[in-house]
């Protein structure tokens, strides 16, 4: 049988981080990973068994392939990635421990993916073959070239009939750089997806509502009522309910809500011991489209992906290397001794 | 006074772990510590003061000199383990966090100690002196061979005089892989015991029984009692409950029960923070049997034994090297600020 | 505006530790860091951004000078610092975890530090230009010559109106070396300081009180009271409280007490995942320091220097290198979601 | 232009080695690289713009993951490579310095790739489209399956018109193992190249003659001679001259010889600083195989061939992953200066 | 008496490398130094007991707070170093090793540095109470505005009566980046200069000579002859003359030239095991400026630049912190087995 | 049949030394290996096959645990150690490269070792069944309790029959801290010795004769003519010739001369690549006493020790883990390629 082609099309991202809870630059040392938003999709879907690939930018030098490299150790096809003069985008991280929590210092402007024009990509090339394509908030952030290539992806794959899924994932620092109209671009984004990963706070910048409601489901069913009015062909949207009692400790569960009212709860889970949060948002992301893409039900898409997600936190990197099998086996015992 | 001699056979085998919470190979990078479940109770014992020798077979290479070097490191003598051509067996750890399980890979097939055949040892002289015998289950699994060295073992030391100290754990998948009559063969070795580390589980596989007990510890009696009815020679049966609230989080109990009725309780202890859990089991055994050859009441040993189980859960490695003054700073004080 | 000067008198010293959470040379390799009860509040004051100059002595080696070095990288002025032949003191660290407490083994007998004599130090000149002396109690433990020195630069900044900020620090087994009057020095220290950071057991010591009150707190409040008549000069007393769930889970409340009956209280956090516990004290009293300083209230004050002091056992090391903004949104929001 | 297509059966190793210098396990850890000779001819081939695939087979767990994952970093299609229940072939190494020799233990016995059946493979369907194939000496020398999957493939190659590239990597202990007909096996890969990498050495073992010419390269050109006699489909003889002044300083020159007469040298080059002497041969034997790829002559083959076996000795790992320009950077001019 | 007071100008680099001799991201971590050419120079000069500031610019975040913090461990005052919103100027480094030249991946674009113009400087006071003005020609090659501040500097300082030295570090790729009148600039710089470290090359490209000398001495005495004339002002030109004969064994000797007609040579010493090459220079640099600012005539202050230039080569990082003692030791004795 | 025992005495030393070619706390980390002059003697000997017992003091503490349990896994029996209240003897070590030459830096005064009186030995027990007493002339250096300790030492052994092994290794700056006799000293070991390891500059400073000749062995005979002379109970005197090219190569040859009037000699070896030349001399030592212990004649005997410096040189830490087999295979063949 056929696996399902999933292409996602964003910035691929050189993490320098602190090494286990020092200080940036405490000691001399900096460990490196493999990120970005889409791509930390990327992984997920190609680990969860689907054809996945990379579309994108990255800097001709030595960075840019360790980070094509990566992708393609875990299984990505980075044939769509295209390789120029340029500066890989960077950021440092130090990671947080109880009171002090972690801190992203980014280093990415003027990176090749940012300088990139719309009329570096061949969409229907690139698209060929494509059942999904995956965009995020993130690209269109870095400037008007980014998010005109972004939304010319999305237009391109809905005439395509390839799907879209979109993960707001909304930085205002980032749009501010530029003076983009965050709410414009991303309304034609919205505008293309049969999915987006959005809560109430993404629709309240997109559509400009406001949720006043005191209970934080409440919001987002508000929101999505919204968005389904608002976007005819958007059938999904999904997002996760954080809280963060300390830096290692945080309580996280999880809606999907469909066009045809369908209502899927994850209740929180309680997540302990934790090791890396980044890309947390991302692997409950790529969660719930394997499940969708598999054809479960909604409610067990919405598990798949917040069990995901937990996983995410206890393993260091952007990347959520786990398998179907292993996501499953948390949902079905959550039994916690060695696996021998 | 003569201190009191304990012998301990059983496998070394080397672990190759990933680093900190990393995934296996997730970095290109192990970090290895010597264990086996015999091993690492002769290591406690040797901290806890006693003269301890370790029985057995190693490669003759520089990984079988690593592992024997190691015991002796601890004080452990090893002029009882043989070194012959072959290969060491390894397992692959990777420590889990969180929802995450830590799991094993184990490498350790046709190992130089699993391929020694009953002829290779001289139990005469290798007990000669010995006031205790210690095996576990995990050996004779191994292969005839090895089942056969072990129980030729355990009824020469009864023979000898010299008491015997038998840890079930049970492990399926190796009894499996050569088809072994795992409730035959360890029946032979509970009937040398004189004291057998065991709970209702590994009862049921050696004495058939069921255990339908709502109540853990009902169940861990009912066992005992079965236990000290078929084995006449048996003395005590010691098991901790464990529960496993999320990897870094578990609670730990432990009960030690005698055939004269004596039944004391470690009540559970919650044990945070978990650095290392492999080899929490045979921290507990060494410190139950160091109370007991001590003389201390079975209460004492129980709870020097759990005790001995919780710092184990917090060292690196699947050897406990704690003296019996940190132990019992634990039981006494149970203060964690720093010690100047 | 004129910078607050303030100058710190103490000994440097190196910390040599087990990484992570490692039993000492389990593996054959030490964490080095700088340390010292009077360093480490020279080196959050420097954070705080005061002008901040260390005085004292270290040996005139590669080891006196990465001492000092360090101490500079953090912006503290080292002119002060004295080179001579002789050892640095050291302590080794082993960090623990879960239910086995931290350890310190001591190797700083003999050092450069606690040899020189009172008349190395010309305190006129060492104390120019300051507005507020820091000393601790573990200076003049050290020996008759480090006693004799505290005590010279006390009075000798009283006479220049220099403040002097004492912290009492008292370390029983430093004075049993070399049989010294704990109760006398210290009285004498006490009654040149500004502010005292003591709790009930530092006035048992040098007043002779016992403090029979269930509540802790009414015990601090008797032994400020009698502070505050014994010594006629002190305007502040300063203490945490801490209690140790676990090694990894303290729970840390603080007071602040005037002379004019203010009374300020930092409700107890509960301080999880502790990464370096080691030097918590220090960053409190720093930032009490830094409030009085600053002219904020007592209360802002107590809750300075208890946010400090929770973000400095999330950090490797003694020191607490952390911005006066960073103190400020603990308290200010409380959020431990990842800052980008 | 269609890239050319190379396939290269063989084992895929994992290299345990000893940190730097040190003795295997004089400190607890182990550094992690992928080899195989195969292998890392097609990581070279990958690098050098060549689309590669690699056949064979791994272990079905976190290590043969491992092992593709890398491969895959590096460019090469690891669609071929089988994942079945079992083990992985593992090399232990110590490198040496000066007068200490590096040391490899194998243990590698029993591995999945070992215990493959010639059934295991379908050799049409895995050589389809390929333009070479590349085998070597080793893989026939783990057992009798692996021997006949050997010949299978190289014989197929043969009726399929697929060249064949067979590296002698002649290694006594492997068929001693299992009392394999190395001189028939190897016979008869022999009969079925187009290029063999062997040296005198080589040829005595498969065609029984000896050599006593006292010029090293006399007895290469008198084992050429016999080989092209032996073998008429035979093109051209290979092999590089190897003298060791020390550990870290090697003398290494090169012969490409052809059935038509050609006779090309590569000058021997001094090797100084030697990182990784490992996969040296391999690489040289990639280098070669490009340049007559590419329609260079022999004489530009051989050297570009010598080049990237001197790049080989400074990189850490079997792999050697130099670009074309690399090589040819090293050819054209012998700078050694910072490259700005 | 009162110390030298050396200013030096320029930007502070990351630089960001891979561990020994392993390929850029071979394994994920990467080690950090600080460096840039000028800094280099105030470290030496801080070591040989000089009083030494630092000028320039460094991003307001914790790199750049890195990058000062290091220069003050080593001594060197970082008042005069602005700290303002924007990036820092990384440096990524691959050490070579026997045939592999070692590489460097510029990161450096649009740096704070690079960005901070011409009125962002307050020369009067940076200047004052200096005694020497140190600069090299990367600051100017950064752009139009850095080209602009580095020129007012030197016109400043000659007008103030401080002395310039000036470092040629000719880089045509940065010129090439903005098209920058690199012989003009350059002209402007050297008509400031007291002291140009520079050689034929530089000066080929200052005054458009041809220096078709056979002798690479006679070319350096010919373009001196140029310089003097060319510069009224300029007393002295210094250079090394370096070979490559592998990249870990470089033949390194050096020429002082005086408009007085003194010419100091030092002969060529053979430079094996080398660690670090990077900073040679600069360690070059300073170790003459320091022999002439202490009095010493020119062959001892030549000497004493190239024994400190090889000194550098064995040492990690951009620095070279050694003392004049070590200097000294090297040219008295050029004993090499331990000192204790 | 019995294996000869040796017993040494003297202090276990920790090094903490800077990684790699890294200067001093250039960064945080300090690796850490046990040694000293005898202890290294020791461990050579386990390692060639004797048995061999340490005895002295250290500290009951984690770091004198530390040191015996390195001692331990090396083969050593350490039961002759005594653990007191104290502190252990400590070194720092920066190993040099090319140029720089590596520097330790002492922390040794006030050891428990140097503490210990003559009356905590009992030398009767402790030399009970021993066949060899090794001792070296840094015991006596530490301070006058250590002198007559180590004199107590050979003249109990020489009394026993025990033979006696001494290695001058005169260490002048030792002696000076407590102005101690040692020329008399020396001169009371020497004349308890079967062999001493010594050349013309010890027996200057045991016998007081001055050595004019020019060449070096000319010297060696002369004092060897001396001590012979002088000594009548000596009966070999051994040296090595060393001379350093640079800190990564030197030159080594080696003599032993008898009373008999038989020379010895070891032609010199050119050692490059040094990785750790730290306890050269004590390789040399243990080889020739092995060399003697074996039965070998005097040519054979210097040339295994010889040969074990040689490999010493290889090696990281204090020690020399070679057995016999791997010192002959450097005599026999000196092959470098690797060891498959």
């Amino acid at each position: 049988m056929r696996r399902t082609r999933v292409v996602c099309f964003g910035e691929l991202l050189l993490r320098l981080g602190a090494p286990g809870r020092e200080l940036l630059l405490q000691s001399p040392r900096l460990d490196v990973h493999i990120g970005g938003a889409e791509a930390n999709v990327a992984v997920s879907l190609a680990h969860f068994g689907h054809e996945v690939a990379m579309l994108g930018t990255v800097a001709d030098n030595p960075l840019g392939a360790a980070a094509t490299g990566e992708l393609r150790r875990h299984g990505v096809d980075t044939a769509g990635v295209r390789a120029v003069p340029g500066r890989m985008g960077l950021y440092f991280l130090t990671t947080g421990a109880g009171h002090r929590a972690s801190e992203v210092v980014y280093d990415r402007a003027d990176s090749a993916f940012a300088l990139a024009t719309p009329h570096d990509y061949d969409w229907n090339a690139l698209l060929a073959g494509a059942d999904w394509l995956h965009l995020s908030g993130v690209s269109p952030a870095l400037g008007p070239d980014a998010a005109q290539a972004t939304i010319d992806a999305a237009r391109r794959a809905r005439e395509l009939g390839v799907r879209v899924s979109f993960d707001g994932n909304f930085r205002p620092k980032l749009w501010q750089r530029w003076q983009g109209d965050a709410a414009g671009v991303l309304r034609e984004l919205f505008a293309c997806a049969d999915i987006v990963f959005a809560d109430y706070r993404d629709i309240g910048v997109v559509l400009g509502g406001e949720f006043p409601q005191e209970d934080v489901r409440e919001r987002v069913r508000a929101a999505a009522a919204m968005a389904f009015e608002a976007f005819p062909q958007l059938r999904w949207m999904a997002c996760t309910q954080r809280a963060t009692l300390s830096v290692d400790h945080h309580s996280l569960g999880a809606m999907l809500l469909g066009r045809d009212g369908t209502e899927a709860l994850a209740p929180a889970e309680s997540v302990t011991g934790i090791v890396d949060r980044i890309g947390g948002g991302d692997a409950f992301a790529a969660g719930v489209l394997h499940g969708l893409i598999d054809g479960q039900g909604a409610e067990a898409a919405v598990r798949f992906g917040l069990a995901a997600a937990c996983l995410k936190h206890t393993i260091p990197g952007d990347f959520n290397p786990v398998s179907v099998a292993e996501v499953e086996a948390l949902i079905g015992e959550g039994r916690f001794d060695v696996r021998r």
